[in-house]
């Protein structure tokens, strides 16, 4: 039994990953990108290439679009523009909220329904069970198209009703993955500089990351509430560890503008008078920013 | 069966919890603390508060010391030089790795043994089984009192014959620690301005938590192996979501420091020709400031 027809514009890494992923659960798929002839293999196994945007556009009632930025999409689908009434547009591309909605709302000018998503994996993890993508839009809409779009990845949910709100998960998700990659990194570094090996040192850095998310699970909650009493972990206690690390890395060459943020995030907390709440207090500092 | 006697010195919040654990395992326990009287809920349980340092290590063959930093240590056994001599000083102070090294010289100097270590753990966790201690010293040192360290926390390790080590793991994992927790109170943050609560946050980033946690396997053994091809997401496809998190960062008001750090160490490597390496690649940022 043959799917729910679809097109899958972009072939980079992502959108053939993409565009496979449809194929291997049988869904007839047209394929377009700006550069053609990027896709010979999926070709090769059954889909149909089409010559224009506009061809492709009109070739399905669902058109999934993956490229390099938003300015991309608008770009590759100007030309489209008069066969998108009565199509369901889902942007698989990375961007900005504000972006997002000004392409929903650009999608509701032309006639077209339109679902914003943010992929939480690489490529190769495309169409597995626990690969996340995160939806914003109408319940109804993706409730509607949640089962085609599960094929891309078993952890694919609709976190909000605004489109904007994906990218800002999106960013947020990766700020985090970023900060712990260069936490790693320094860390390591400092290993080295005494011939600890980084896969000799990975065992205890990922047990320890367990640690911290079962930390981040109380923080939240304190974050939540308003209400940041240490049980253990005072800020004030923390401070002679954040400079013993500084120390460490200066007398062994190694940047230390990290610890010294931490330092810095610290001092002020304390000086604001919270030595005795939990590291969950820093929120107010990302917080008084936006004040 | 009474185990071995055993002498904890500090009773801030962590002596008065690895005193609390050996007396629950039944290790007849003497304890001391600069300011007296600080646990007599200990003392009523069975403790013998001694009087002066000098009494402390002498009551017992093996002597715990943890309190506020090294230079507290040293005042704190300075009148017990004469009695060190044929013991074993454990100290589980937190400081930096030339500190230990220092004390561990200066305990060799009156006739002690020493092994240093570092508690990756709050009070409240002493004593667990998954509780994390890192040990420096002597192997065979380490091994006559395996047993009645692992009374403290069941995660007890002997990580390298130098003392200096823990205290370099203990700030490099905890550097790990604040780089996420920073990294999360920005997160939370920004979904704060869309009225996500951090707690609604909180699952996706702890399961993303995890796919982060196996990427750095994968760096662990490409730094190890110097060679940084990356699979799937090189340095310059991770240089426009960088800079979506700047500019949500930014239209919310909110602190982008972490981003711009991030960006700085993206665009670095890339100018020195790595844009299709791996974040891995970012470990030669720490590296190169070492040469
Ligand atoms: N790769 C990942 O790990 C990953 C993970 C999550 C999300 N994403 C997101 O997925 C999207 C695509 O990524 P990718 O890995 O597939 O990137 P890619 O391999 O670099 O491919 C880029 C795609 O965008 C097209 N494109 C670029 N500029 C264009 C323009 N001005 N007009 C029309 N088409 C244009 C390219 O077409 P040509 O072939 O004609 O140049 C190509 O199809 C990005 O938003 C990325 O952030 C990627
Ligand atoms: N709490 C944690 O979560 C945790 C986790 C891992 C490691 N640690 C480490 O464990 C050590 C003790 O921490 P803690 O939580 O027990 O701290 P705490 O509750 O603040 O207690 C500090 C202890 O140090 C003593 N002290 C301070 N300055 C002194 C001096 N100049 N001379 C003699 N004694 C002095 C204090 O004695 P008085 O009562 O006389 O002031 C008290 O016994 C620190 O190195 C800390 O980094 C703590």
């Amino acid at each position: 039994m043959a799917g729910t027809p679809v097109t899958v514009i972009g072939m980079g890494m992502m959108g053939r990953a993409l565009a496979t992923a449809f194929m291997n659960a049988g869904h007839p798929t047209t394929i377009f990108n700006r550069t053609p002839g990027k896709a010979a293999a999926l070709v090769e196994a059954g889909a149909s290439e089409a010559p224009t945007a506009v061809a492709a556009v009109a070739a399905a009632p669902l058109v999934i679009i993956c490229v390099r930025d938003y300015d991309a999409v608008r770009e590759l689908l100007a030309p489209a523009e008069a066969v998108l009434s009565g199509r369901v547009l889902v942007n698989l591309t990375s961007g900005a909220s504000d972006e997002a909605r000004a392409t929903a709302a650009w999608a509701a000018e032309h006639g077209a329904e339109y679902l914003d998503g943010a992929i939480m994996m690489t490529p190769p993890g495309i169409g597995a069970p626990e690969t996340v993508i995160l939806y914003g839009g109408s319940p109804s809409l993706y409730e509607t198209h949640e089962k085609t779009l599960a094929v891309l990845g078993g952890g694919t949910t609709l976190i909000s009703s605004d489109v904007g709100l994906p990218s800002l998960y999106d960013v947020a998700l990766l700020g985090i993955m970023w900060a712990t990659f260069n936490g790693f990194m320094h860390a390591a570094a400092l290993m080295g500089t005494e011939k600890v090996a980084a896969t000799d040192f990975l065992p205890m850095a990922t047990d320890w990351l367990k640690g911290v998310a079962s930390f981040l699970t109380a923080y939240a909650h304190q974050i939540d509430e308003d209400s940041y009493a240490a049980e253990d972990a005072t800020l004030e206690t923390q401070v002679p560890p954040v400079r013993h690390l500084i120390h460490e890395s200066r007398i062994r060459g190694i940047d230390a503008t990290m610890a010294e943020y931490t330092e810095k995030l610290l001092t002020e907390a304390i000086s604001r008078g919270h030595a005795l709440d939990s590291y969950a207090r820093i929120i107010d500092h990302f917080r008084a920013s936006v004040a």
